[in-house]
């Protein structure tokens, strides 16, 4: 037994009459083992057919098993039950607004999205509900319903469902960080329960076809056996995104994101393995994007920044200026490090350094939703500290200079350490009035859920702000943008057969997750907005496998 | 004898056992006969091969003729003989600055370059020259050289030869807008004289395959006649970008631009026809950028506005607000108007208006480089008029709602009128002065080359500002980002063979020009930084189709 990932090898596609060393055969092979590769094998079996799971890593969970698995399920039985109405065409109006924003025209029928982007967008609505509600039936996933989180634009025209889209595990706790640790248990338990053959450590290298149909796929384990397991019905790939190969996420991203949170085996391998039977990419430019510390990007244990916790902190600029609300969600805020100065040739906030005081650092401390603000004990190796703002600037860009090499040479320009102080100064009046007029932090509801542990401060009109001390110590982190994971990567119909470029399915190819094109385009519409779609799409999936090898039969 | 271009047919390869109506057999095809795919006709021709090329329009020229064809060729005769310094370790600190800011390192031997980019940008600086006098000596495209054009960041300190890499066909008039013209007519003539086998009107569909290896290629012509022409040594794509496909543009560029001035077929043929064999996609996430009018995108007749003329103009945004120096170079200049705002959830810049008054449409009007002052007589229909601010206001109004379905329904803010008049008291006030305190207009050296034609004002410090008239007649038009084309495709080395996922040829297969992958990230380093490194891969190309298939026999 080992923990390690096998090599990767070529992903040309091999034809079956080709020798392998190793023979399995089942009716449906799915390929990855977290959040959509599990509910994909679940649904897969309870329609009756074998499933062989083959996961790369050593264990089942993949990003979903770090993350606090919110799932948005629109139109929900819960929000049905509380007579919250979620209409198809208001829904259908919210995501279109935010995913095409050019494009959104509420005066077509399809709101402006293409018709493949509304076919997947009503597959979403149809199918989250039913594929949640089976999940819970079967015991593999039983949820909560959360009426007061709101979607992440609730304060928008088009939101007319703003509270009631999101679902957590049952037995999260109260914060809701914990949410993958439970969903993955159970969901593993009911493969487990269900018959599911899971084989971990298992890398697929590629498919196997016969002419122009895929019948199976091709695996290496980390010690070197070669394992082909057939699949008399269908392959569905789950294995993620690219958000750890260093390539595609510069060739294909619209940024220069760093590195996020998602599983460290996210590395692309269905776009390699897809290629070769002339899949069709989609939405490779996008990806759902987090505020990550930059000195830890590209270790396994991070977890993306989805909560700046805290009231007495600030996020500053090389010039020591403000330059966002420090609150807005994490898909969007992350998207201010990559702002292009085209008359400077630079990105100007490509890092921005999270500045807070002593009180933030006693009552804000927090290990959950990667918050910077850690507790005593925690790993702080991103925290920077200071007795002074000047002893902080220097440690700050002592910092700085040890990732010269990985941000162009980006450094605090010499106007930081005067201008800090004003910023403070600035900030904290508003803290002190409850009314950020720069850049409005605390309006919006989602805001509020995102602002962490704080500080009881009775008749406070704003609890995002307080003012910073005058006084320190002082603690900073450096902070740019990453991918929680990507979400581009081979087009599926609306039950998840992968298609060609004029759109016609590959035969015997599926595919579920952030392995596939997200009809979302740049949006991230809630909390859960990958997990509740991920379900649907799992549920599709499996349904259409099992459909084409009986309509093949008849 | 059709003006039609065939439709697109499946890209699925076909193998070479298939039946075709018509075969043809040469020793190199090249598909496209533009600016990549001429030049590298000739040099295979020029190395004794066979050659047929194959054209999808019913003419030869490509975006190229379109093109005012400068190209840009770092360390280049003209500058050697007159003692121009240009090493290749500046050349690459210039190109990585600029291509990968977020990576660049001055203290890496490859400026913090992929192995990958530094081995193509080091192929540029070893072949243009080279390209440039072959062609030159085969009287196939006569160049002048321009000592006075400055590349696009010639400000920067990275840029030791900041005059002296552009060349320009010898004929071009002197405002060097029909470079292109030219280029396309003498590289055309050459071909015919030199035994180019060119058909026009052929659609290549497919790739024709023998196992790995391919052999050929399948096209249709618009009478729907199938001819397959088979390569005794390789195919050499010269297909052009992806800038009308709206799938293609949306599902992989960074930003949400609009349809640019590439030849109406550009429409990422290759994309589609290389994934059946594995290529690996590279740079598909940016383009060559310029502005464009917005209510001609789309027009094959479209010409992108390479050069903002005038002195007594400004643009400004939905607030009446300029956010830009208007003279920056057409690629960053695009990129202003796809600044998103997660505050809100728009791209608020999307469409800006230009705005210039009686005195700049007399004496800047031009129909050269897309500028939008036209001349009398010229078709003016993206331009709006007003006898006042207020009357203009009205009319951009009107036209900006008839555009509201590609916009996402992109209207003036309520405060445009009320801010108008004190934007253009502000700027004339830097007018008179001289000195844009805001924008820096007119700062640097390839803002004056493209300033176009300002009346003569003896003295002034800024040629590029004048204030605008305080009455009326007033003129506008709507504005936003194109793509001249795109630079993402199938990833080659640097002898142009395409490349699968684990970076080793295709056999057979060869790519030049915004069909493949460009090594420039996100650059536009300088006027002709597009043709000047095609004809340098054209020309390594031709050669190593030519190489590879004498090792082959030997």
């Amino acid at each position: 037994m080992t923990n390690q990932v096998a090599l990767r090898e070529s992903a040309r596609p091999v034809p079956a009459t080709a020798v392998a060393t190793t023979v399995v055969e089942t009716d449906v092979v799915v390929v990855g083992g977290g959040g959509a590769g599990l509910p994909t094998a679940l649904f897969s079996r309870w329609l009756g057919d074998d499933v062989v799971l083959l996961e790369k890593a050593p264990e089942l969970g993949g990003t979903a098993k770090k993350a606090a698995f919110w799932y948005w399920v629109p139109n929900n039985v819960p929000m049905r039950q509380k007579g919250i109405e979620d209409r198809y065409e208001d829904y259908l109006h919210y995501v279109a607004r935010l995913s095409q924003p050019s494009r959104y025209d509420p005066t077509s029928a399809t709101a402006g999205l293409s018709e493949w982007e509304e076919s997947m967008a009503r597959a979403i609505y149809e199918s989250a509900s039913p594929a949640a509600e089976l999940l819970q039936e079967r015991k593999a996933l039983v949820y909560r319903h959360c009426p007061d989180v709101p979607d992440y634009w609730s304060q928008l025209p088009e939101d007319k469902a703003p509270y009631g889209r999101v679902l957590v595990p049952a037995d999260a706790r109260e914060s809701m960080s914990d949410g993958g640790e439970c969903a993955v248990r159970d969901m593993s338990a009911a493969a487990d329960r269900d018959g599911v053959d899971v084989r971990t450590g298992h890398r697929v290298q590629r498919l196997v076809t016969d002419g122009d149909r895929v019948v199976g796929v091709e695996a290496t384990s980390a010690a070197g056996e070669r394992v082909r397991v057939l699949a008399r019905k269908g392959v569905v790939f789950a294995t993620g995104g690219f958000t750890h190969d260093d390539e595609l996420r510069g060739n294909h991203l619209g940024v220069p994101a760093y590195r996020g949170c998602a599983a460290a085996t996210n590395e692309g391998d269905f776009v390699r393995i897809s290629t070769g039977v002339g899949a069709q990419l989609g939405n490779m430019n996008y990806a759902w994007m987090c505020p990550v510390p930059l000195e830890r990007s590209g270790r396994p244990d991070l977890v993306g920044m989805f909560s700046v916790a805290g009231d007495s902190t600030v996020f500053v600029n090389r010039h020591g200026r403000r330059v966002v609300n420090e609150k807005t969600p994490y898909n969007e805020l992350a998207q201010t490090f990559f702002a292009w100065d085209g008359a400077s040739g630079t990105y100007p906030n490509l890092v921005l350094v999270q500045i807070w005081d002593q009180r933030a650092q006693d009552a804000s401390a927090s290990d959950e939703y990667g918050r910077l603000i850690v507790p005593p004990g925690s790993d702080d190796s991103h925290v920077i500290k200071g007795e002074t703002l000047k002893e902080l600037g220097a440690r700050i860009e002592e910092r700085l200079a040890g990732q010269a090499a990985r941000t162009g040479g980006f450094m605090l320009a010499d106007d930081f350490a005067a201008n800090l102080p004003g910023t403070i100064d600035r900030f904290n009046g508003f803290a002190r009035a409850g009314v950020d007029e720069d850049f409005h932090r605390g309006e919006t509801a989602i805001e509020l859920v995102f602002n962490g542990p704080v500080p009881e401060e009775p008749g406070r009109a704003n609890p995002t702000m307080w003012p910073i001390s005058e006084t320190g110590p002082y603690y900073a982190a450096l902070v740019t943008g990453g991918t929680l994971d990507t979400k581009g990567g081979p087009r599926t119909d609306p039950d998840g057969r992968v298609l060609d470029d004029q759109g016609t399915p590959v035969p015997g190819l599926y595919g579920v997750g952030n392995c596939v094109a997200s009809a979302s385009g740049r949006a991230y519409w809630a909390g859960g907005a990958t997990l509740g779609p991920i379900i649907a799409f799992a549920h599709r999936a499996a349904g259409a496998v099992h459909a084409d090898a009986q309509s093949q039969t008849h």
